[in-house]
């Protein structure tokens, strides 16, 4: 269902249970990020009816995921700030095409990784953390990001055929694990 | 309450009244913009806990009322289509003044005299258009721009003191009233 070719492994639970704090507070970031990115596919494409409806649900989304890690934070006293973002976001932003439509199809199928990636992350959160609040804020989360995972790819056949759509995940999602096989020293969400 | 240094005059609404689907479609553009300026300014100013919520806020409204201005378009048969902004929002936008904390104050401003000059405006269609489905829709969006007008200039005041903020966001009406006085030969919700 989210078509993902990894599994997140014991060295990324490791990473959040050593720094929880940050790898909230990168949460925090990576919502706000989400809501932009679903706000600039509205621009890129405004001529899409439908697309339009879905970024505009799932600006409001993320950007309530926001405020909800932003209140977690702060009734744990953890001060929310600036945080060099891990370099996932970057190295998959790097692998989009230049050229329409396939531009519009590698973002939509990106932005769908990413929120793919999450929810597989959110499940392992919802089961392993020790803590007992944040396993159940995690477990209220996973459902949205496999939803927005569906709308992504479903968006992207707007841009291309079926079976191109399907091969072209195919290819992201298989980088998509590179790059997560290949970790970030510094603790976040995607690291 | 607006701070607007001029009233739009019958010129304008001239325009308005030749070119109605024009100014429509415009004015679409013109709320998604609005919420993407709300959301660049989270972005760029994130560790202010009350800038964050009133921005989402913003974001929300602004999308709403780009669906509400998109489901008027369809029910008239009016294709939604990219159009060349008006100079109002350029002209504007290079008069922030590039070193922090000025920028934050300038960009606050700037996006509140834009509300203020929609309020404005919305005042006036609510008035004279001929077509009452239209005015009762500008009658229904023109509360909501004063207030964020309002909000917008109280935010300022996070990054200068009150008198500063007042003279500066004095300057700046003075520059729009000009930039609208000037004009703009295409048909547009600011020209």
């Amino acid at each position: 269902m989210l078509h993902l070719k990894s599994e997140s492994g014991s060295r990324w639970l490791d990473q959040v249970e050593q720094h929880t704090d940050l790898v909230l507070i990168d949460h925090a970031h990576c919502e706000k990020k989400a809501a932009g990115t679903a706000l600039n596919l509205m621009f890129a494409y405004v001529e899409d009816e439908e697309l339009c409806r879905e970024m505009t649900s799932i600006v409001n989304e993320e950007l309530e995921h926001f405020h909800m890690v932003l209140d977690l934070l702060k009734q744990r006293e953890i001060k929310f700030r600036r945080l060099k973002p891990s370099n996932y976001g970057s190295q998959l932003h790097d692998l989009i095409r230049s050229q329409e439509p396939s531009r519009a199809v590698d973002r939509l199928l990106i932005a769908g990784l990413i929120e793919a990636r999450s929810c597989e992350r959110f499940g392992l959160l919802r089961k392993h953390l020790p803590d007992e609040e944040l396993r159940d804020f995690y477990d209220s989360l996973f459902e949205s990001e496999a939803r927005h995972h569906a709308v992504y790819v479903r968006l992207a056949k707007h841009f291309a055929d079926e079976s191109e759509v399907m091969s072209r995940l195919d290819e992201l999602a298989a980088a998509e694990a590179d790059i997560i096989a290949s970790g970030d020293e510094n603790p976040r969400m995607h690291s």
